[in-house]
């Protein structure tokens, strides 16, 4: 990473994770960005043997990671904190008024309207194996979660990235797709492309392999 | 509504929706947010019995509303349509990097950590009543909703909003506890007591009367 007169950065992980978690972590979308911007950061290592404290749960309220901090701000929420190093950085986020507002609409669009049918449908039969509403539902929210990839689809057409150029809508969309979309994306090619060309990034690649490079077997709980 | 001389903002609503939803469609909180700054605004009704074609989708990509059109730019999703009104306005953000962080944060977290836990346990049993999968589904994730709502009162605690002062963190939030917490949020009076702070609110109630006041069921469909 290019070193910087900046201010330090850091954000919290996990020293941790579940083989299936390991580079499915919501860390990965804000060290891409800090990549994609060359910027330095510290990450601090969460203990995954000791209940966090008070003092975590101020930084970050639902007690996940990533949470973010810099010389001025405190951010939690993966999208809000590449928001804020576009911001910062001016990079990744177009600088005209209607590029800029198709990013940020994607950015949300991202976690809100792509994110949850994706999760339901790929995480019940992963976390409630053991029940037997989990196969059904997932197989009932399917098609909705399908339409919703058509839409992406669709509004990706024949271009590269979703907004015009790479941006921080890009790196949300593709780690969702990539870590929650699971074999849903299968059946649509040019996402499947989409992503590809996202984990083609070297950004990306130097991301994923920080994120993984910090999870050690002996932090395993108990 | 009081006049400006700014340029015409649309935004786009439903001219029909069945008895449960309305109120509860996401062109409120944007109006709401109109009306707290006071800009004057179109609505593009769509018609509930026609498909909407290609050219309602370039404008949302999800064929939902609301989308928001003004003399710049385009937007999808509430939360993207809040967030630019606030920097167009200069209000209900807060000025301070720190405030602001905090606040939009809580945008995300709205409609990325509350909004998806909430909308399983309330909306399963409604959308899916004739499956045998809805409703063990719904008394399953009952208890991470519960874990995540009470995250959202104790980074509350005493305190009126969410960040600060009131923003439109808040006005995303208050919309998602109160249409989507459904019973999960009594159990929580700091939260209901919250959600009371925000539907007080002049512009509150008058976004819900020009919601209510845009129906009619002569546009049914058939």
């Amino acid at each position: 990473m290019p070193q910087t007169a900046n201010a330090p950065i850091t954000i919290s992980a996990f020293s941790w994770a579940p083989e299936f978690a390991r580079g499915n972590v919501r860390d990965l979308p804000v060290r891409w960005m800090l990549e994609e911007i060359g910027r330095d950061y510290e990450v601090e290592l969460l203990d995954a043997k000791t209940p966090r404290g008070p003092e975590y749960v101020g930084w970050h309220p639902f007690d996940q990671v990533p949470a973010y901090r810099d010389d001025e701000v405190e951010i939690f929420e993966a999208a809000a904190i590449l928001l804020h190093l576009a911001e910062k950085s001016g990079q990744f986020l177009p600088v005209d008024a209607a590029g800029r507002a198709k990013a940020i609409s994607w950015l949300f669009a991202a976690v809100n309207a792509v994110e949850p049918p994706l999760r339901n449908v790929t995480t019940f039969p992963l976390f409630y194996s053991d029940s037997d509403w989990a196969a059904p539902a997932s197989e009932a929210l399917a098609p909705f979660a399908e339409k919703r990839l058509t839409r992406v689809a669709d509004a990706l057409g024949a271009n590269q990235w979703i907004a015009e150029e790479f941006s921080i809508a890009d790196i949300m969309l593709t780690f969702i797709l990539r870590t929650i979309g699971g074999k849903l994306i299968e059946a649509f090619p040019a996402l499947v492309a989409y992503v590809e060309r996202g984990k083609a990034r070297p950004a990306y690649q130097r991301a994923l392999a920080g994120q993984l490079a910090d999870f050690a077997d002996e932090n395993a709980p108990a």
